[in-house]
């Protein structure tokens, strides 16, 4: 079993008795060649994402590498709750209708593009989901994208803040656009910005999908 | 349990015993309120969706209704792996970076914002997910999205084509762009169209997140 030490952690109860191969973040590249050098070694491997492992997760790059590195081995991918439909979950039904997802990392994209993305997304009345909105070190990303919201969306419009879902940390906020910057967000935290149908009822935010209620 | 009559079936593992309250398609209103009506009477009462409730399901029908009705009962939304997740990993790691998610239905919302939203995704070179992209009464919606992506993508675009995902019906196609409308295409498939870094490998459809491999 190949992973990310805190999500191996997560699933203690599955790892006992395995070989276990932890590498740490950002070496994500290192850690899919080593789960596709003991398959090619003839091991049943599976490697570790949290949520999706086809969203922001290893799907992919273990399939690109399987090729550059000449490596055949059969590769089948195991969907999972991604992050955005568990705290979607936690905060009500904010997802109804059409939504982006967006990751505010620009470690792999520019953010150039993707403040493009998030120009097209509020202006054309998605609701959007934004995973990585804020790390230590990379803090304006998420102020930038609060600010494209605000001019495309009233202050009242309503926002999720869901940060650590499923463990014992979890925090769950319902807030609106114009408070979301008040709350403590990190890189376990998914935000949720509502759209045009979006409201608050009681505890909950949910984005009405037209039905005649 | 209460729930559309071919998803209740899906789950027949877990209904036995259970009272099952079935109601058509399209009834989804009713169905909903003969879930809180069961609640607010004392039983414990499953609302069935498939893939993720959350995600044009019936989680935020049933908050809606509770409160307009003035049935005050707790709630929980368990998420679950939403349609797109589950084609995605069929088809290989299409949505390895920003997606939006697009249902192509315009019985509760008008053609002209599903067509905006088709516009903003392609011009921002989002990937796509569209789900409900034909029935056998409505056709054109799917043929003008395809006529979007080819303004804004090359015709070798990447396209995954899924249908019946999990099911004994199951079939996956993985094509492009050009291709896409020659394939049968139903109320129960998943058309995910690339950007402009997806890529076939093998019978792989991958979309790069921009890892150096």
């Amino acid at each position: 079993m190949v992973g990310y030490p805190p999500y191996l952690k997560k699933i203690q109860d599955l790892t006992g008795g395995k070989e276990i191969i932890a590498t740490g973040m950002t070496h994500e590249v290192e850690r899919c060649r080593m789960a596709l050098e003991r398959a090619a070694g003839g091991a049943e491997v599976a490697l570790i994402s949290s949520g999706d492992p086809g969203i922001y997760g290893m799907a992919g790059l273990v399939i690109e590498l399987a090729k550059v590195d000449g490596i055949e081995v059969p590769i089948e991918v195991i969907p999972g709750v991604t992050a955005a439909a568990a705290a979607a979950a936690k905060i009500g039904a904010p997802l109804m209708v059409d939504f982006a997802v967006i990751s505010l990392s620009d470690r792999l994209v520019p953010w150039e593009t993707i403040r493009t993305r998030l120009e097209a997304a509020a202006a054309a009345d998605f609701v959007a989901a934004l995973y990585n909105p804020r790390s230590r070190e990379r803090v304006a990303q998420l102020d930038e994208a609060v600010a494209i919201f605000r001019r495309h969306r009233p202050p009242a419009t309503p926002v999720g803040i869901a940060t650590a879902v499923g463990t014992g940390t979890e925090r769950i906020v319902v807030t609106d656009l114009e408070r979301l910057l008040d709350f403590a967000i990190d890189m376990q935290t998914i935000v949720i910005v509502g759209n045009s149908s979006s409201k608050l009822i009681g505890k909950w935010f949910v984005t009405a999908r037209g039905y005649t209620v």
